[in-house]
């Protein structure tokens, strides 16, 4: 049987997302799983998304480590409970701050790497840092302040 | 005649990107204009650039300051060289590093405005300020470090 990502447990309403919702079909459908303390989420460009030829445009970097962290943030609150992941109630992160600090050309004939920890868990609130991988060399980092999705965005 | 956008005068090896460039049909398109000291870009999400349902993607908010930016940043970069936008030497800008905090929800049945003014210019180096408003309301800030393309993303 195939292992389940994080995003395979969010709920109908918070899996719509273009970045990492399977209900949305014409996404990214970025997926993520834990390897031990850290959570891994891999991802091979289009050779659409170019920034300059051959290297990866930075806005699809952002949007891999954002929905990526906001679904570490999940799984490392799950963790933090001691509960199951997609158990009741569900849990659902979005970003309140996103910082993408590109240290280089990022190349488009790999695949990306990315691999992240919960800094910091408190209240609604969860701190998530990455590190982006391309051909086994260190090409981005990230930061994110994730908290846990406001009412107001959660269909009724 | 339509007024060109700064991406309009990026050379063809600049013109690749997925978000900005003319020269990718599976791309985005960003544009970016003057408007007095501060640049503009305006852009209408697509249905499937959902966050959560009625919400933008925060990856799209991402790339779209991201890409305005580095357009924001050569256009500011012409203008403090007092030549002409896509004079020779040519000037493209990438990412160094981007932050955007999102303040908000970002209805996704409205054309977003990103209004931006490059904050410092120094060396090879531009820091770009932005504010992105949907239906008149300030939704989520960014700043862009961005700095001149190196030698090693530009094709031979």
């Amino acid at each position: 049987m195939e292992k389940l990502s994080f995003q395979d447990y969010y709920a109908e309403w918070a899996g719509q997302c273009y970045g990492c919702g399977k209900y949305n079909e014409h996404g990214l459908h970025i997926k993520s799983y834990w390897d031990g303390d850290e959570s891994v989420c891999r991802f091979c460009p289009k050779p659409y998304h170019t920034a300059m030829k051959g290297f990866v445009y930075g806005g699809l970097i952002a949007s891999l480590i954002d929905c990526h962290s906001t679904g570490t943030a999940a799984a490392a609150a799950y963790r933090a409970q001691g509960r199951d992941m997609g158990s009741e109630p569900k849990l659902r992160y979005v970003t309140a701050s996103l910082t993408v600090d590109y240290l280089k050309p990022t190349p488009i004939d790999a695949e990306l790497e990315i691999r992240s920890r919960a800094e910091e868990i408190k209240g609604r609130k969860v701190i998530v840092v990455s590190e982006l991988f391309a051909k086994g060399e260190l090409c981005a980092k990230g930061r994110v302040v994730a908290v846990e999705a406001p009412k107001n965005m959660i269909p009724k």
